[in-house]
């Protein structure tokens, strides 16, 4: 079989770990990720957000690295069915880029054909605007989604910081300090294996 | 086979992309990474440099993630035959590192017993203070560091910023931008076999 093409819902200041990470970890096994955001095209720059903890009582935000847009907005839209899964990545952008119908539409087109949904950080407030996303669904999220994640169906699943759930092909972590528990398991709903020789 | 155990070398204002796509994917994939960083210990946090491209003529520096390492740099310098390979990350710790024995130790044992090493962007900088293990290879970096490599007895090659270059077991790439090249050409060299089922 061959490798999967992920669909990756990003906004501007969306956490630069979150798709950077994601992006060139799955790269480097194979998979393709469309990175999109509303209204962009490939080539088209956005900016990141680095959101770093560093002791007060909610996280820092920065300026993180420029990113390439490498896949036209438009072209995703028009053709979803051509993604095996979908990934919402956190940081600012989910919060505003929810409320675009195009994004909702997207959404619901992996929610309806029951294809992976994966989601870290505040990407969950992207599926809560979708009716029935998250209804009796098992999620983890930065804490301060919880209220959301509530409101919307959901069970908010209050894991460490460096641990990753999954419930059926959703996969959910809190933050990108648990990238590598999450990429992991992304892989294995994705079907790939990893042998060490 | 058991996944392999690989040892980075950071230090203070190392580029923040080097340090965690590298580690993260590799830990997604079942290896072990330990960072280090000299006269810090496993706890300790490093403020990391965030090297981007903003139009001018090199790269910017802005404040990264800190990072919290996860080795004890004192453990690895006691014990380096517990690694399979080493991977020195670029941004602004491989210039000062390099000049401590402790870290020219450290690569000096890689080189001897013809374990991989793994280096991108300033990390070369690393390889270049330890007499031979530049010598005659071909390896990428970023390109302000050509001087250095030819110096050492390197061929410097100009990659585009996102392939790799591998010459024996040496892996070595332009800047992070490169990242799923360079993580993908890293796992041939360990071993690593991927399957999409």
């Amino acid at each position: 079989m061959p490798a999967k093409k992920i669909l990756m819902l990003t906004g501007e200041f969306t956490e630069e770990y979150e798709i950077f990470v994601y992006q060139q970890a799955m790269e480097a096994v194979g998979h393709t990720v469309h990175v999109v955001c509303p209204d962009k095209n490939a080539g088209d720059l956005i900016k990141t957000s680095l959101h770093d903890f560093e002791g007060d009582q909610t996280y820092t935000e920065k300026m993180g690295h420029y990113f390439t847009i490498n896949k036209t907005f438009s072209e995703a839209v028009a053709n979803p069915g051509q993604y095996d899964a979908v990934y919402c990545a956190g940081g600012r952008g989910p919060e505003y880029i929810r409320t675009d119908k195009r994004i909702q539409a997207l959404v619901r087109h992996f929610h309806e054909t029951e294809k992976p949904i994966f989601t870290i950080c505040h990407g969950v407030q992207i599926l809560i605007a979708v009716e029935g996303v998250i209804r009796g669904k098992k999620v983890a999220a930065l804490g301060a989604c919880e209220p959301e994640v509530i409101l919307a169906g959901g069970t908010y699943i209050d894991l460490s910081p460096t641990d990753a759930y999954v419930d059926g092909t959703m996969v959910s972590a809190k933050g990108w300090t648990a990238l590598a528990a999450f990429i992991r398991e992304c892989l294995k709903v994705l079907g790939t294996e990893i042998h060490h020789n």
